[in-house]
């Protein structure tokens, strides 16, 4: 393998081999959904959820809205990363400011480890919603900062490390109802207080990803750019359809895009994405990947109800990105 | 059980227990749907119906759609309320005026006993959609009465009795389309004729109550006060989302809310919930109770398509009303 | 003048001859507009209001905007019906029930006498707008009935007399927005508070009237039916267009139209119907009528701004209806 | 069998009896879809589909949405007309005029002989979707024409014979979106280059086909006139749903409609109907006939995902049109 | 002059001289508006009009929209084409189709010598909007053909010869209702019924062509190419507003434009462009020329209410069209 | 004076008195508008712009509108503050990153001194509405920095010094469209680079501040806190009205808001506010105060036509902030 995978060294990532005969360059969990819809009480669905490696078993932030439909965050732990134990209380964040640590709604969360904790991003409900930043270093505690942005945004993505000695993240600027447009912006921030240095990413092309498009998991930094694994959105005449797809970044300057998949990588095909609270939805959060096989878990809700898992590896997806680019 | 329930002596009342483990205030009837949507041979979908016990059978009012998708009411009987037989033709409303009795559509029906008779009430199509009333003494010669109110409204639902001197009716007002808003509305009438004295009973609030709301069966008049079953709905990215609530209304002023619930008490997860002509709904129009032993079975449309049943006690849904209350 | 105008003697009626060479069925007061914006102190603009005789002099209800642009009903009182004193103050309706007197907004009143008060309608905000009812003897104390209706209602008008035994009102049932829609409803009932017995009286056509409609002044009881001034919209690219027409309505069942002009009588052309708070609005509100001489003066509001006065012959103007009907 | 049903000898034609017991006019195929969303590497979905005899074997021209979500037309071969060989590369039509000839999308085909050839109508992006022309002799060498109109148009249909000495073809008028309304027009043209004479032949209704309508496969010929299936669409509060019905139109004057069916013929019920890339899609292209024996089979898209058979007897259908006409 | 200007001789052209001080490439009559909204009886406004030498004197089809805001057609005639005399009732087509005969609706319309006869083209109500085209030698008796197109299309503006052996037109497709989109299309014609071989021509910008375009008088050919002034839309939060510009096209390939003005040529600033039954609307009709002098007097409709005249030199026009140009 | 206006001492600020009778807290100054739309060859209009001291003169940053209707920023001078030279070219911004300076659109401009140089804000065209910053010390030459947010964004103001250390800003965040929606948030930054620490101020309330509000002028620093104008906007049925009004912040948390006028304090009702390119505007953008006597000059853009002045005095518009507010 040329292709180097930076610093993700995961020997014990969840793992399936691609079936027989299948060509994609990503396949399904077999025992798809690992995360149904009830697995605590006051769950009507978790979906849109993010994994980190922690020691040798596994933590993660959960989308979990419950059964009056609001949208919280929930953590948990596994020892396999398949099968989760989630907390029934969501998290509550310890933050000095009242006015920022008033929780009203929080979704679609990401976490990354960056130099010394676990930073999670999400939707979080500010007159509007923005960007929430929080961390923990034991997921059990969770500090709430300051939101990186002014509302109306969704789908912000730290980077693993500094870029240019700054912080670094990539978010969807939207508005404040289904937004049926959206780009993803590169943002710099010393402090993970102050941000700026706003640079355009990519915009919406054509089919599955001609509404809008945003950040999935966390950037894999190769040595080929960034992999970013990211949903797009096409409108039918019934709806928005959320399908995933790939795109290498310039690893210094993550804002020139070096390659973009024109086909999808992952489409809601399955029973599981197609039917639920929100019919036709693959919508990736988070990937596992071991650095030394290149093996690639790829965590993402279905159907805005459960989460399901998909297998690749790394080199593959870049080569795939490559050789059917739009760029 | 200290709860009382008032009048509803329902012996042979269709009924499965719970599930073992089904920690559920509601749950479904495990041979769901109970009518399929090609029941009888113009059949596109029954679904949204009511039912009464009559004599020791049961009889009902059942909206049939038919192949043209035009939406009509049909009568039916039934020995256990379980498997129905319904009139291949429409109801025929007898009316003294040419102009009220001139049928365009109607949809939605609920009948109740008030007094001497069984009064129904569903959406009639006069300029717009209305809240249509008629009554029937044998489920075979249905006479139309004026209807209730100006365009533009649904989900008209009777009390079965006479509230400060006068018939009572909730209702929700609402628009020409598919009306995203919606409160409910409580009116009294002397006569069945005239109404008036109008007020708010409750508004739409977040999650699955947040677009719209509108009674489901004919309020259960209970010592704790009127138990409204009732569906809210949520607009996802792609449409309406039905779920299903419970709240408490004051006994003599219906339109002061005691308690109601936060979370839903069912929401569409099935497939005949999730998949038909109108993906993602749950639609209650009618419950059978038994006073005697507060079972309760709760008849709803599912995916605007079939009828389905789901059964519960009326004393655990009032005290998880009350557990569970945003009031 | 065959055609006999019942009960409105009005010696005192202001009045202009029509121009030299106008050939319009009605002819603006060349002073106008009567009543400016900024008349009170509070005043953004005073439109859209209703005046009757009283004694030998005038008094009426008016709509005044404040300049939170906050939509209030003022009375007033004038000696010769053009020169008006406004108060400062809004009416404070006095009202036996807490949740109806609870004044939210309103909007577009009339105002008639019948048997033996002065009843005043307006478009009322009570969770949506509806049509609010109150009267006053002295238009010094005002007193507020329940309403008539659910919402969302405007235009309500009452008529002078009962008809077949009760109290008769037209309205035009809306939405809680602008309202791209609109048709003209009969309604009856025996005691100013219970309302039934709806009728659908008249729908949109085209051009002026093409998007929705609604009654105007109370309507004028003639030999050959009950001369209905109504307001008709069109939605140009630019927004909505208000202009005038008539009908004739059918005195015993006035749901029953007997005229009614296919052009428009009166429509914005002036500065003060073309430039204000909203382009291009006629809006007739009330007339003077001199069933003497049929001498009619017409009261309506010009661009949502300022209040006019147009001048005709109620002969003249039954005779248009008919030759220039569309039924 | 009275109806003649002119020219269409089709000795192989696929087939299955009615299922005992099922009362439908058309029934589906026992091993639907026929053809599957991944049958070829690059296909996301394969559905709306037209399919003709040739010699003794089948070919077809097919819709073929790639992964990218781009949407283009691919021919294809079978010998039974249920087991299909698709091109794994789009059709490259030879077009003299450049601008023409350049390929921006394709759907939603139709091909049918007349006289010494095969024509091909597509929805064609030019500027908005209007109707792209084309023809082959082998289904190995597509020619491009010009486009029949001005955007924008879809479901280009044409007739099979020329008909008072031109060409003919029924149209969908429609706009450059999802498009909320459409009527079926007739047109002629003497050279498949320059179109006139637009008739409407007719519009939306109620119920299934109250949105918009539009031509599914080729018009059949019979004594009793064209036997023309179409789609027509309904709009839930979740969106559109496409269901089947038939009409007959004037052997001369084919934009005099002698009789068409009230209800649908086919609405989606099935899981391959409901479940799929749009829900609830039940969408005919293309009609094989024997008119010795009747027998038709249907091939129409379900979902806007698979394609999909059913079958059924043309003077049936016929009869079936006649005698639930709305005419 | 080196611009030719081909083929219009026009001695009497109105004609006043550029203001003193004014820089502006078109400068307005100063007794516009040249036709008052309500010349004749019947009229609310009559604008968006068009008109041609005639012997002499001069002839023209006015927009006429009679005060039920109907839109009709009018002939009229003028002996120096500033003082008009129209009809007082609407053209009558002579038609041979009685279903194309029937008249609608009509606007905007536009005439035009060519060969032998002066042709009408004009925005047609047949089932939703069209080109109408018909043809006058006298303007007495008005002859209709086919439709040009089908629907839904509007500002359909003939070449004033043939073009490559055809009658030429562009014309801009639309929508049934506002139509936020347009561009303008090219298409030929051998016999003025079959309408074919359609190029898109330009298309939308920004500014005050953002929103859509439409060909305005009858293009002026010179040397340079054709002159074709038009009208854009620009959509501000109040509407829509309708500015003039200019183009030149190729003179054997019309859909190549050669040049095209990124600034406006007129915008509507005046009281009678701005206030009116449509605020903000300059919309150009028909220009007379003498191709002597190069002088040019521009006929537009102000405020969709009344008629108004600019004046300018074709020489300058051509001069600052290709200054200016976007392309 | 007990009120203390902060560091704003401007002998030579333009002023008239209070016309006799005037009552209110804002008049007009006689000779509006100050700037008509034409004052430079290129203007379609000038408005929405800003002006600050300059020694003894005055320098200021204009929206122009060209012809084209590009929004773009010129530079501008005058020694009294009414009659102003304006560049004829717009300001070319230097800028060290190309993407940053590459010059979209730009309008609605601010400026203020602070520190050691005159800062400049504006709505910024980078991928949609953003806020641009730059400075300069001349008004020759002009840098541009970073932009302060990612899109969408609009009306973002400079308070006039830091707060707490760090630089401050409101603003407005919008969607990408004419929004329908919108409150002022308040942020900090270091360096003019990185933002954050961003809080709610206000949001909208009733009606002429109903639909959303937008900081005007730099807010005014007072011993009672900081004066902020600002803009409020109202949704009629023929589009949006802008207003003026004004509130009090508090001096160390901007975000805490002291008082907010229920009134406006200007609303469009002169000709040049009302008829225009977007009728019914008044949209300050700067003032001019002179901290001795109190005088304060409001410059606001009419009709987004033209500029225009009105005066107050900064004492009695605190004053009347705090008599007439809504919190």
């Amino acid at each position: 393998m040329s292709l180097k995978i930076i610093g993700l060294e995961l020997p014990n990532i969840p793992w399936q081999e691609r079936p027989s005969g299948n060509p994609d360059v990503l396949w399904r969990y077999a025992q798809n959904p690992v995360i149904p819809r009830d697995l605590i009480p006051c769950s009507n669905s978790i979906f849109n959820s993010a994994v980190v490696p922690y020691g040798d078993e596994f933590r993660g932030v959960f989308r979990v809205d419950n059964k009056a439909r609001e949208m919280r965050i929930h953590s948990g732990k596994s020892k396999d990363a398949l099968n989760w134990t989630i907390e029934h209380e969501p998290i509550h964040f310890v933050c000095d400011d009242e006015e920022i640590g008033n929780f009203v709604y929080g979704y679609d969360p990401r976490v990354v480890w960056i130099e010394d904790r676990y930073y999670v991003t999400w939707c979080n409900g500010y007159h509007g919603p923005t960007i929430g930043i929080g961390y923990t270093k034991d997921f059990e505690t969770f500090h709430q900062l300051e939101n990186a942005f002014l509302p109306f945004n969704r789908n912000g993505v730290l980077f693993p490390r500094r870029i240019g000695g700054n912080f670094a993240m990539v978010s969807r600027p939207s508005d404040n109802g289904h937004t049926p447009f959206g780009d993803i912006f590169y943002s710099e921030s010393p402090d993970m207080t102050f941000w700026g240095k706003h640079r355009h990413v990519m915009g919406t092309t054509v089919g599955w990803q001609s509404t809008k498009i945003g950040a999935g998991p966390i950037p894999i930094e190769t040595s080929e750019g960034w992999l970013m694994i990211y949903h797009g959105v096409l409108t039918s005449c019934n709806g928005f359809v959320y399908s995933v797809g790939a795109a290498l970044l310039d690893l210094d300057q993550p804002w020139n895009v070096v390659a973009r998949t024109s086909p999808y990588i992952l489409s809601p095909q399955t029973y599981y994405e197609c039917v639920g609270d929100v019919p036709n939805v693959a919508f990736p959060c988070a990937a596992l990947v071991d650095s030394a096989t290149g093996r690639l878990a790829l965590y993402y809700g279905g159907a805005d109800t459960v989460t399901a898992v998909a297998f690749g590896y790394v080199q593959e997806l870049v080569q795939f990105t490559k050789d059917n680019s739009i760029i």
